[in-house]
């Protein structure tokens, strides 16, 4: 049995697919490195238990036939739904781009799915899903669900069509909301944006917006163990948890003097107006993570503490690059 | 300055035409025939402040090009997005209906809209994307959306589409979540179906499942008229609101008696098994009005009153058809 990963050579899939295989599963990574690349899977492509294709979800042909094809010698257990458009920004200028990369690849792989029986879904979804309720804790039973980006409302759609597909012919389906996800390999994100920028100009930073936006973030390997606690423990036809870190957050303004601490001690670092960075960005929100602390789970770092770790990675990530 | 309708051939766009009309409004309505007819369109097709054109919503080019030489002349203000899949079942057995006519007709009016800077989208949507949430009460703010038909994931999706264009570029969006509504022109529903099964065999009529299943009805005029009071009375840049019946609703057991008292008196009824009526039916639910009551909305029928006032208009459409 093999556990197929879409968007595999992608920041969350790559790593997903590392850990998997150290527990000795076999994993069937497909990607077709729109964001992707070949190199964020240096660490498990030379594993015997790693198989790897290119392919796009939204090629309804090619898809069957690569999958038809691997399934026929080992049947797919479960597929971990990775494959996405990363990059909110270019969507909102262009909704076509999370419409394939977002949606129409949710909807190529459940065809598929339909096609070979494989039962199982797991879903990376996301925090965009909400929308802007100020204030208003973000939990699991909130609505109406109204994304401000269209990345969040194909990821809503998305989930809208693996709901639908549960009903119809799926044993269960897993939907993970998750906000900012730290760590490497870093694609793309704001600690990224600044290692990048500071290293072009060292003496200084230019932040979009006043930094006063705050957001929680999750380090991707407790990412990672959260969704797997929750495969294990949910007994739900459809699951939908909230993975994030469980406290306020940390605003830009940190991740920047941070980022400089680190990365070019003494650059100055100057703000832009306004707290959203850019049309779709939900400036400040509470997450709430008590149901997935109620199967159990305890998280080891704070958002600060993510940051500092994956901020350390990706400085020796750029370094090297 | 012109509505335009979308769907304007169908059972919800035909009425809405002819009462805009009626109130003086010009009327630019559009439609691909996929469910709508032209004899829908009988009581308005003369007038002078209708305009029709047959086009596809999901054919970006000719859509544009339609829409663009009609706004030339004539500016469109805003938008009645009601054309969609209106089979159900249909879109079970092949997802690929329900994401081209409910979901890409929704994105492509988007892109138009953005086109040609219409501020304001009136949207067709329904209490199908709640899912099924057993005797909870449906209210707007619910969460999480779990549709169980792919009708139900594209009206979803849709939502989300509209969600992130208002944020991006229109000025106003209104989401109106209704149940079964009943009248004529009636294309579809259990009436009709009962209808034309007791024209076949005039003795007999057979329901699919045991007839428990219980929803509340609005009647199509009801419905147009809370829609246009929530556009005249809601001040939120996206407005969600549910509009249907403020009772319990009656059983398909209650409507069969009443379409054998009407249609063919003595006929014996045969129920079938279990309370779902197909995969992706959602058997009962209690459907929450609070939102629109707190802003002067008052029903004039009950779920009976609307079932009854429609069966009377759908024989006669039956006997003249």
């Amino acid at each position: 049995m093999a556990i197929l990963i879409t968007g595999v050579a992608g920041f969350i899939g790559s790593n997903l697919a590392s850990i998997l295989i150290g527990k000795g599963k076999h994993v069937f990574g497909i990607d077709n490195f729109s964001r992707g690349s070949l190199n964020n899977l240096d660490s498990v492509r030379t594993s015997s238990n790693f198989t790897f294709e290119k392919v796009d979800l939204t090629n309804n042909e090619e898809l069957l036939k690569i999958i038809g094809s691997f399934h026929a010698h080992e049947k797919i257990s479960e597929v971990w739904h990775l494959a996405a458009n990363s990059d909110i920004p270019a969507g909102v200028e262009d909704p076509k781009i999370d419409l394939k990369d977002t949606f129409m690849s949710t909807f190529g792989i459940l065809g598929a799915m339909r096609a070979f029986d494989i039962p199982i879904i797991l879903f990376a979804s996301s925090s965009a899903v909400y929308g802007d309720h100020g204030d208003v804790p973000l939990v699991e039973n909130l609505g109406p669900l109204l994304p401000v980006s269209n990345y969040g409302a194909m990821k809503l759609a998305s989930e809208a069509a693996i709901s639908a597909a549960a009903e119809s012919f799926l044993d269960r389906a897993y939907i993970f909301r998750f906000p900012n996800v730290v760590g490497v390999p870093a694609t793309h994100g704001v600690m990224l944006d600044f290692v990048r920028k500071l290293k072009i100009t060292p003496k200084e930073l230019h932040v979009l917006g006043d930094g006063t936006q705050q957001k929680g973030y999750l380090h991707v390997e407790e990412l990672i163990d959260a969704m797997l606690l929750i495969q294990k423990k949910s007994k739900d036809k459809v699951s939908v948890f909230n993975v994030g870190a469980d406290d306020e957050g940390i605003s830009v303004r940190d991740i920047a003097e941070e980022t400089v601490r680190v990365a070019s001690p003494g650059a100055a670092i100057k703000y832009g107006e306004g707290n959203k960075g850019w049309v779709g960005d939900v400036p400040r929100f509470t997450y709430c993570v008590d149901k997935l602390r109620s199967i159990g789970w305890e998280p080891k770092l704070g958002s600060a503490e993510a940051i500092k770790r994956a901020l350390a990675q990706i400085v020796i990530q750029e370094t090297r690059s």
